[in-house]
Formats: structure tokens, sequence, C-alpha cells
């Protein structure tokens, strides 16, 4: 199905106000995940509306949160999100935390009981345009093995950095510590697609490409002890100190309707111009300048830098419809009609 | 040659004096460099001692540094360092990291005109034992290729995140973000050693285990674009942000006496009881545990958490004497006696 993005919009935010969220909550959430299919991450977008609805129906999404935000000093704030849907709480966050940044030249927000955010880029690029240099962390449900263990226990963790970069596009990382992100091959089981070779082990070990044996075993972390340890910092930087759930127990939310996910974030951010005033934007441009210059290997038409490519499929596909698949316009039917 | 730490001590401390540098820092350099022989990283430790004269005695290192402390907040400082050794640099950064952070609760110093200073862990190591949560960015001489380059340009620029971890050892994990470090490259080509498969490419882009064609080669940096992009902030961090070299501008310390070094460096801390207070301890002890109690995979006698086996290596190699390859001792007695 082609859809303009302006009534699919609609579409999502009226299923979120007929869950009984409020307006601004529901523009929130539609925003979010309309995004993830504009920046070409369908696996964080809407093929995920169906699982937040579900957990709403099962209350473990709170549709009308008290979201607690505590201030601990001009630059800290520490955020109980009641349960809320993790775009709302994530949003709150982001908005907490460039407030602070500006007022002190360095923020820090910590999240407890909140859930899947979607994308952290989403989040970051909100701060990166207000001038400001940030990280988004955010722990996960079980997906990679600690390096020496043959269980998974850690989520994809995502690393997220972002920086002004001078240009039209913000320097965006966005990298979960897997080799494939989890929504990757959730949308391959779904669509029945496979996924690349050696980024994933079935439930007994052996390399496989069948996404819903992938899903069920094993991903592989990046770099060994590396990825390992990477995913590990995630993991006590989102739920250890914040009070959320970790060491593997945040909720799958797919899967596991026993409680609330109770995800934890850490938000930060820094002035980027704290030390060298405006010669920052100066400094990264010629950063920039001097890799993309750099002589290209084999198969490479350019050196992009980290969100550069993302800036461009979201301006390329926010010009024309948006293309859904089957199974995705089929969750949109039910859900409209059922919540109408 | 077997010796006694002791005397090891005295002798490194001895040869910096001579250089004239002050009995403080004289100390500061010889505890970074043995520390580096004890956690196991000897391609840190001595087998730079040379080189670090070397560059004293070309004058691209500063003796005798006026190292500048700018306070921007209660939170934050700027250090320019005057082209210290970057162990001193670094020495004076992390305690100003550490004073801020005990004030505020987060702190953040940048480092411009440093140099090479070590093992990243052993700065973090000292406010960890403060109990502080603690990161720290260093850049450093071209080493991997951009995604999509084929010309080094990334230093093997490490990230560094510490914590308290509840037990004896802290938790600190340090991890370059190629696929091995450089300094252990460099310590194979000096001793005629082979590298292991799959870690660099000669001249040519050819894989190799010569450790000497793969310095003049390329390092792979880990998972391709998720590893170049980690290499590419820890640029923006050091270098970019602080006015310090970035974009392959930081000299190589062994090879190019054309100026100092110019090394950058970002220290971030948190105190981790911010939001949850004591409970902070109790946590990480528990998400340690929970991991480390995983079934755990072929040829693995136990999960460790980074920084683990560094601390035991430390404590048993306290115990007993250093044992000193033939070209390092050689290196000390030209040092002692050239400068006595």
């Amino acid at each position: 199905m082609e859809i303009k993005i302006k009534n699919l919009q609609k579409i999502v935010r009226k299923i979120f106000l007929k869950k009984k969220f409020n307006k601004q909550h529901s523009d929130i959430c539609s925003k979010a995940l309309i995004n993830a299919e504009l920046v070409g991450a369908p696996s964080h977008g809407l093929s995920r509306l169906k699982m937040y609805c579900d957990r709403i129906d099962k209350k473990l999404i709170n549709p009308k949160p008290k979201i607690k935000i505590r201030k601990i000093s001009n630059s800290i704030s520490f955020i109980d999100a009641n349960n809320s849907i993790g775009f709302v709480a994530a949003d709150t966050a982001i908005k907490t935390l460039i407030k602070n940044t500006k007022k002190t030249g360095i923020g820090l927000v910590g999240v407890k009981n909140s859930g899947h955010y979607g994308l952290s880029g989403y989040y970051v690029e909100q701060a990166v345009k207000k001038n400001l240099m940030v990280w988004c962390f955010t722990n996960a449900p079980p997906a990679i093995a600690p390096f020496g263990a043959k269980k998974t226990l850690f989520g994809t963790n995502p690393i997220c950095f972002g920086t002004p970069s001078g240009g039209k596009a913000p320097f965006i990382l966005d990298t979960s510590v897997s080799m494939i992100n989890r929504g990757i091959i959730r949308v391959a089981a779904r669509l029945g697609k496979k996924i690349p070779a050696g980024v994933a082990l079935d439930k007994s070990g052996n390399s496989t490409t069948n996404a819903k044996k992938a899903l069920r075993g094993v991903q592989l972390p990046i770099a060994g002890f590396r990825g390992s340890g990477l995913a590990w910092m995630v993991d006590i930087l989102s739920g250890v100190i914040t009070g959320a759930a970790h060491g593997g127990k945040v909720r799958d939310p797919f899967d596991d309707f026993r409680g609330p996910q109770n995800v934890g974030h850490l938000f930060l951010a820094i002035k980027p111009n704290i030390f060298i005033g405006k010669n920052y934007i100066k400094r990264i441009k010629e950063n920039i300048r001097i890799i993309k210059k750099l002589p290209r290997a084999k198969g490479f038409d350019a050196i992009s830098y980290p969100g550069e490519n993302k800036a461009k499929r979201f301006s390329k596909n926010s010009k024309k419809k948006i293309n859904l698949p089957r199974e995705i316009e089929k969750d949109l039917e039910k859900l409209v009609s059922a919540s109408s």
C-alpha cells in the first residue's frame, strides 16, 4: 500500500488516541514511528505498532503516565517514567537534557521505568539541532551472549553519539554493539526473508541465515570481548545506575507479557563550543572535509560520515508516499477498526 | 634481565630526572610506565622509553611544561599541557576531573597540546578508586582507514570506561577500536614476532602477519563502519573539541619528528550514586554476579568482567621481579649512561 505521510500520521495518531493517550503523547509516538520509516529503518517503525498496542491493552504500557522529573542539580535530572511508552519517556528526557545543558554547559539525565523508544538517533538529533553534542544510551532485552558465555544476556545496547557537523546533515553515529540490529532480524522473520551469514547463531550454536532461528538463538557481538564490553558498559549506564532493569532482566516487548519492560536510558550532553568557542564548527567542518577527501576503497562512491546517508534517505523519502508491506497494512487496518 | 620493581623504578626515574624533569613529573612517568609492565601491557611500557627520550632530546616534549588549567565552571576545566609528556598532562587532567566531579556530581576536562599518555586504564583507575564512573578518550597517530577509505587516518583511538565494581578489581573496559593495539604490533616488529591474521593489511592492501609490513600498512577497525564511526567519535572528542590535532594530524611519536604530537584528551566522570544512592554498589555487584554465573562457552574457565584479568596480572606481577627483554635492557643501559 502506498500512502501519503500526512495520512499515515493521522492514522497512527488516531490509534494512540483511541488507546487513551493524550494528544501530545499520540503526536510524539506517531512522529517517532514514522520518522523511523522515513530514515529507512522500518525495523524500528510501524512493524512495532501492533506490539506497542498489545502491551497497552495488557496494561504493561501506561497510556496515562505520571512522569516524575527530579532535579538533582542544574546539570542533572532523574526521571521515573512510570511505565510510559518509551517514545514519551525519551522525549521528556531529551527536552530536560537540552534545558540542563544550555544552562550549565554539561547535562545528564537518567531514566527508569521506561520502554523501547525506537531509534536513539531520533532523540540525539533533537539535541544536535540545538547545537549540542550528545550521547544516548539504552539497554534492551537479551540478544547477545557476553564474551565467554553461551547464553544471551545483553541487549543489542546501542551507543548513539551526535554533534553538529557544520553541514546540512548532523553527525550521528547510532550503532548497536551486535553485528546486526535485532529489529532487522524481526522484520526478516515476519516477511520470511533471510539474514546475512555470520551475524547470528541458532539455538544449538550453529551459524544460521534463517531469521526465525536466529531470534531463538544468539546474536553475535562485534569484535568479541570489545563488543561484549561495550554492551556491558551500556547495561551499567542504562540499567544499573538508574535503578531500571539490568543483567538480562529487561523484558522482551514482543514475547514477555509478565510485566512492564523497565528499560533504562542515560542521556548526556555538552556544549561543543565549551573549550574553543566558535572555532568548533570551523574545526568539525575541516575534520569531515579531510576525511571525505581520502582516496576511496574499491566499491565506494563516497566516504560518508555517520548520519549522512540517513539524512539523505529522510529527505528523499519525505517527498514521496510511504510504501508499506502488506503485513504492516493489515496491522494498521486491524488497529484502526478495533480501536474506533 | 630480571630486575626488582623498586630498582627499575629508580632507574626510570633517574632517566627522567637527567632529562630535566622535576621530581614529581619523573615520578609520574616512571610509575605509569612500570604500571604498564605490571598489568601485562609491555607495548605501553618501557618499550616506549627510548622514544620519549628521543622526543625530549629533540625538544618535541617539553621537560618543564607550564601547564595551564582554565576553570570554565565548577564542573568543567580546560588544560593546555604546553607539550608536556602525555603522562604528566593526563595525571593533571584526571586529578582535576576528580576534584570537579566530587564537587558537582559531573565533571569534564579537555586537554590540548599533550602527547601519548600510555594506558587510558591507568588514569581511569585513579578516578574509579575515588568512587567515580569515568571515561577517558584520546586520539592517536593514523593507524586505521576510515570505512570506505584505503588510507589510514584515525588512530587506534581507545574508548576507556571504568566504574567501581563493588569487588576488589574495578570494572575497566579499555578497548581500542582496531582489531589489535598498535603497540602490540610495534613490540612484535621489534622482537621479530608475527601478529595474528586478520588484524592488519600491508601497504598493498593484502592481509599480513608480518608486524613490520603491518606497521607500514593499514590496521583493520572492528566491525567496519561501526568501529570506524567510534574512532571518528573519539577523534572529535579528543581533537576537534579541544583544539588539539585531529583529522590524521596527530604525529607518530616514533617516526615523525617535525613537531610536537599535539594529542588531545577528553576526560568525563559522574558520581555513580547520583540517582540511586548507596544502592549503586549493591546493584553493580548483582549485575556482575549474574553475568559471571552464566553457562560458559567452550574453552572458557570463567566469564571475566573488563579489567578483572588485568588486576589479577598486576597483583601477581607486583610480587615478583620484572623480566625485561634484551632489547629493552639495552635501551635502559644506554639511556642511564648517556644521561649520567
